[in-house]
């Protein structure tokens, strides 16, 4: 383990994942000799929490970024996109939680317990996976190892805090002008969100029938877990009315046969997973349950009686902790403990 | 067609289903010679509107039994496992909504448009499939008689409405609370359902963890497609904050090849079914804006990249118009027309 603190910039620190980078890095007691908040000018002179201090927003300018260890960014894809490689250039590793970077053959895209070795290979930048498909893996990795995967057909019921605060805020005055018979005014969604759901989250590009969110399920799942193509996935990404918690309905195919037991126990057994799964009790995995833990809850496992090796699992997790602030928190601390905040000098080619 | 009119009873006629019923029963004109609202000792003496009328909600009691043609029933499973054999030995033929008598050999379980002449082997009763097979019959009936089905697999997203009028009482009082920042006290639900999602329809009965909704999708759906054993169907059932409009994610494997473009076009062709995929301007099926509606709205259709023969559909129907009030009344006029209001002599056997 490396030794000393880092000077540390978190940017997006003003939105919902951002803010939350702050509460995980505080509550994780993650070694900062300073903690600086960048945002855009909007932003800037804002004041955020860090633990037990208030730290006021600084912009982002061409002066702002050196003398960085570590950054977690969380601004948009074009932001990252742009000023990413100008951190790395100035000396920073950089977690990155937009989609920007993901798919890039010389950036690892990890999940904390799912891939933790592939870090050890980045350039300057490590990306945090998309949320939906951060908990999958988390809930999926340990069912690939025992019985390998062959295909997953996957349905979401996303919150709209993924979006952003923006996003939160409308489903809420959405609610209360539903709730008194008004009108409700879509805005940052195409259509009402609340008491209704959307089959469609993020958007449709070139003509392709399938969200760039659905494809990131797909794409980043074959990448995060090294799936070739032989192993088939489908998803279909839906918006549901929940501030905050994603959930899941998975048909998982495997390989080698696994009884609903056996994935229990193993489960149950995983870093980063609490089985619940008791559901004559009323135990199941619920997104007003997982609000604010870092862990994955999964539940409703059993067998999918149209296939011999096929099992149904409900998957919950909170889409701004493990979803986003805490892996990248995480990635900052095997980062920290491999030794691997600094950037590798480039190599002749 | 047989000529004349009828005394139609609709028994519980203040629920949410029997309302819708007696709504639908007067839009289209169905030839009515006089209505009897019925219901509990609760609500009898309570006022419920028919077209122009108004009409006093009368006790179900052995006295009132006598003397109808027709009865259209929602009350609950056990009040129509009693009172269906009653009616039908006063002459009466009973088109019911409950689940209990779904499943009986010599009762048909029909969706109009769908199995419509398996009507003809009635004996006194015919039952109204449960909401969520509704309409999923709708869209896939068309599909399994170009491609024949060869596996179903269905995640729902199902509003609050199907469980009654309370529900949607309690959806609304709870977000009132949880915008108001008080806790969402959970009664109809095991759980709290306002901006909340539960995988959880209906119970779990007798130590199986498919709930009795999740079985009534994969047992009924076999009994009115003629499906053998060798089409496996799978179904997650899950409840969204949402008041009137159930939502469907289907994963429908074919026998034959399907393109999505003959899907479409087949599915634009069926009866009681309307397409709405142009999902790149935001258009596609959505429970907002099925509520009201008679027909069953399909969209997002498309490979599922993970099976040559796959294709995903979004399917949303508004659960108490063709998931259960239209559908009966359908059912109606399909035994008025082809003369079958009418109990048949029991067969000597």
């Amino acid at each position: 383990m490396a030794e000393g603190a880092y000077r540390v910039g978190v940017l997006g620190a003003t939105g919902a994942v951002g803010s939350t980078m702050l509460e995980v890095l505080a509550e994780h007691d993650f070694p900062v000799s300073e903690l600086v908040p960048l945002a855009s000018a909007r932003s800037a002179g804002a004041r955020v929490r860090f633990g037990e201090e208030e730290i006021e927003v600084v912009e982002l300018t061409e002066d702002a970024i050196e003398g960085f260890d570590l950054i977690l960014s969380s601004a948009g894809g074009s932001v990252s996109s742009e000023w990413a490689p100008r951190f790395v250039e100035a000396g920073a590793v950089v977690v990155d939680n937009t989609s920007y970077w993901r798919m890039h053959d010389d950036v690892p895209l990890v999940v904390a317990d799912v891939n933790d070795d592939t870090i050890g290979s980045h350039h300057g930048i490590v990306a945090n996976p998309n949320c939906t498909t951060m908990q999958m893996m988390v809930a999926l990795k340990p069912i690939h190892d025992a019985a390998r995967l062959e295909r997953l057909i996957v349905s979401t019921y996303q919150s709209v805090s993924g979006t952003g605060r923006q996003a939160i805020e409308e489903l809420r005055s959405q609610s209360r002008a539903v709730l008194e018979g008004n009108p409700a005014e879509p805005s940052v969604y195409p259509h009402q969100v609340a008491f209704n759901v959307i089959p469609q989250v993020e958007s449709f590009k070139d003509g392709d029938d399938y969200t760039t969110e659905e494809r990131k399920v797909m794409r980043e799942t074959r990448k995060i877990l090294s799936l070739d193509e032989s192993v088939g996935i489908s998803a279909t990404c839906v918006r549901v009315p929940v501030i905050t918690g994603h959930s899941e309905s998975i048909n998982v195919q495997t390989r080698e046969d696994l009884s609903p037991e056996d994935c229990r126990e193993l489960l149950a057994a995983a870093a980063g997973v609490v089985v619940i799964d008791n559901p004559a009790e009323g135990l199941y995995p619920l997104a007003t349950a997982v609000a604010g833990r870092d862990e994955v809850l999964v539940g409703r496992i059993r067998r999918d009686p149209s296939h011999e090796r096929c099992l149904n699992l409900w998957v919950v997790g909170d889409n701004l902790r493990k979803g986003a602030a805490t892996n990248a928190v995480q990635l900052a601390e095997l980062l920290h403990q491999r030794d691997l905040v600094r950037v590798p000098e480039p190599q002749v080619s």
